[in-house]
């Protein structure tokens, strides 16, 4: 669903056009409010809000006495890391300890940099717990019960929010479950058995690496671009090559790498599936967090022979702790829904309804808008520190959702040992070594930019730019 | 921990083994209130009690102006079935579609002998809803993170009612799961591949055979006594002629069949797990509910060698919906907890705190105390409508706990026939096929009985002996 542009993003969108052309420079002055009024026939709060949202993003500032200013200025050019380059083999390097070493240390930090979801203070709590209270009043049992069959008014909100990404599900057609990651373990596990081989991008988070590995899968990780996602030629020449039982995918703001698969892309993708009779998880959690104009499509979009696995949650955009996730599972239903019955018995009936009376009017639209709007200034402004602090060189994604950035420092850079010292001053970083079960991205970290905002941020922005000066 | 006998447990027991001796018999009348408090020394209160207590279970009635009467008469005299049968080889009949018709069909009933939980108004909701309140304002960040390491003071409470089993854990001791088959599932998919060989007692709760035969596993069942439980000698001689990678016992109040091991039983299948080196993932979700004067121990209890993996919940006691169960894993913790965060990330936060809450004070206890009152109650009523309206010749299991009934039929009656035309009547009961891959009990059924006992659960029992009679 495409949003209708408002006046003041329209003009906030032209002023900030400029000043990246460079038609505007650095400490030039920009109109007056009164000036923006009359210009644009708009009203003082319309030109206030376009000034606003463009000091959100740290691309103006306002002078006292004196007026707003272009504040935006890149030292370094900041470009996009390069395309991965995996090779065409199982990877056997040992992640697991890694993973555990940052998870432990991510307790210890004072600045969670490494940590998977936006930070609390920029999730709608307070109406969460009120939808938790309203979902005790409005179980019948008050969600002592088992819920089964899984609750279906939540499963009817998510059928009419697939229209957000031009799919048309019925009720029917999802299975809920406890979060995504449960919902990719019950297609995998209904869909493999030790031995397969599955193809996912690389890098990939870490945890579909770990969950494959403990179900005795091989992994074949494909070349990814970190703007348009996998290089599909690479899936071609895996299936030529390999028998892939299994591909999966997070085609909308990858996890690490930032990448959207454009909507050409992801109908060839599913091109591809149907010659090969092969079906694709799609992690999707992502999606709801674009920073563009619309939510971006999914290969589910364009699934007709249903083998695609939508996978989806609200952990990432909502309430983690909740465990309320979904997969739209085509033609794999009554095998996925027999797995989840067998492994699970039942979902948390409570956290269920909460969500789904949350979804029932405006707040999810409201808080996501709210939440974009925030994640979208944090991402200016992580990415003028990068290009103030870091390195000359250093590479960073330019992701269109999501919160999170790849950063690669210079080939000999090792961020292994960034990692070690940020530690040491209470920063966690994620580094890129747990992304691929190959050698790789020795030189790569993962920074979340869904923190809130503040000198405390921008502060460990600069000494990491620092520290990575000596690694 | 055995509980000390109250007085007015003690008069009434006395009383209760009058009557089963035959010293009393039906429409005698028994001591007046006055006799019995001049008798024992004992308030007018404690003789109350003591014939409340004889009338909750049936045993007495009072007539209006005339005093109390024995009510206890059996019809025909209830044997315990007879020890199980299975045969020494990997079972392969298909239960799914009989399964998936009963839980379908129990939607659509009146009366669900078939539930696997105690009826919710025996459990305490209000008190539940007002933890899970408490739970929002608990956690400091009122449950909307994840909890990746397991609610700490849950674990703590699970570790201190460790004393009531002879068990000693501490909170590290403890991984939480989503509900007891979370558990399990995460102990069998650590411990075995494709292709395994496990040991169960038969009959046992179909959900553990799906499970099973989902991972690929073979499924060797173990005859079993409807008394004492697992036929130890089977197992030996399993084990001496098979590779069994894995075995699970339900040792408490076994779903189906009410079997409780011995103390000597547990001790003795410990010295094996240890002679094999075999692991043992121990069910124990009913033993809370035991009826005698103290819970049972476990083989857990007994386990000094770490091999017994003790999975447990609180589905039965208090909210199924609430998804909160947990494992003590002994010595494949490591292995246990890395296949919980594959799998499932995450716990649910609020309602693994509400659980902790609710155990906190005194209230698990006593509506513990006021559950096995009500379910020892409503064991004796079902006992005598058994007795009374089934066929002469019917065996049904005495289980010292849990609320599940086994029934044995004649050797030629057909229980699914009885289902059949029991359903017609909007009542549900559980096929005995259900319970076992092999060709077994046609001709058994499983009654729950922590109904709310009332005149449409006896007229329901009196209409399902009547079917009896004609399968």
């Amino acid at each position: 669903m495409a949003q209708r542009e408002l006046l003041y993003e329209k003009i906030s969108r032209q002023i900030e056009q400029q000043i990246k052309s460079n038609v505007l420079r650095p400490n030039d002055k920009l109109p007056s409010l009164r000036e923006i009024c009359t210009e644009n026939g708009v009203s003082m709060n319309t030109a206030l809000q376009a000034y606003f949202l463009l000091e959100g993003k740290g691309l103006i500032e306002s002078k006292p006495q004196s007026g707003y200013y272009v504040s935006y200025a890149y030292k370094n050019i900041l470009s996009a890391p390069s395309t991965s380059n995996p090779v065409l083999m199982y990877g056997k390097e040992d992640i697991e300890e890694m993973i555990e070493t940052v998870s432990a240390n991510r307790l210890q930090s004072r600045i969670h940099f490494s940590s998977g979801v936006p930070a609390l203070e920029l999730l709608p709590t307070a109406k969460l717990n009120k939808a938790m209270i309203q979902a005790i009043r409005n179980l019948p049992d008050n969600g002592i019960g088992y819920d089964h069959k899984g609750n279906a008014s939540l499963k009817r909100q998510i059928a009419r929010r697939s229209l957000t990404w031009g799919g048309s599900l019925k009720e029917d057609d999802i299975i809920t479950t406890a979060g995504s990651m449960d919902a990719i373990s019950f297609c995998m596990m209904s869909l493999t058995t030790r031995g397969d081989t599955i193809a996912v991008e690389s890098p990939i988070y870490f945890g579909i690496l770990q969950l494959a590995k403990s179900l005795g899968l091989n992994i074949i990780e494909l070349p990814t671009n970190p703007a348009t996602g996998l290089e599909i030629e690479a899936l071609k020449k895996a299936l030529s090559k390999k028998k892939i039982k299994l591909c999966l995918l997070i085609s909308n703001f990858n996890n690490p790498i930032g990448s959207c698969m454009p909507d050409e892309h992801k109908k060839e993708v599913v091109k591809l599936l149907e010659r090969y009779n092969l079906p694709l998880i799609e992690d999707d959690v992502y999606a709801d967090l674009y920073l563009g104009n619309h939510r971006p499509s999914t290969c589910k979009t364009y699934d007709e022979s249903g083998l695609v696995m939508l996978c989806n949650s609200f952990s990432k955009t909502l309430a983690s702790g909740y465990r309320v996730g979904w997969v739209a599972p085509g033609q794999f239903k009554d095998k996925i829904m027999r797995t989840k019955l067998y492994h699970s018995v039942s979902t948390n009936a409570l956290a269920h309804e909460a969500i789904s009376h949350f979804l029932e009017n405006d707040r999810y639209d409201t808080h996501l808008r709210k939440l974009r709007r925030t994640l979208q200034s944090n991402l200016q402004q992580y990415l003028r520190c990068i290009s103030e602090y870091f390195p000359a060189g250093t590479r960073v994604s330019q992701p269109q959702g999501g919160f999170l950035l790849w950063i690669e420092l210079n080939k000999k850079a090792n961020a292994l040992e960034l990692y070690d010292k940020a530690i040491l001053n209470k920063i966690s970083i994620s580094p890129g070594t747990i992304y691929t079960l190959q050698k790789q991205y020795r030189n790569c970290f993962r920074l979340n930019y869904g923190l809130k905002w503040n000198d405390k941020v921008e502060n460990s922005l600069k000494l990491l730019g620092k520290l990575a000066h000596q690694v």
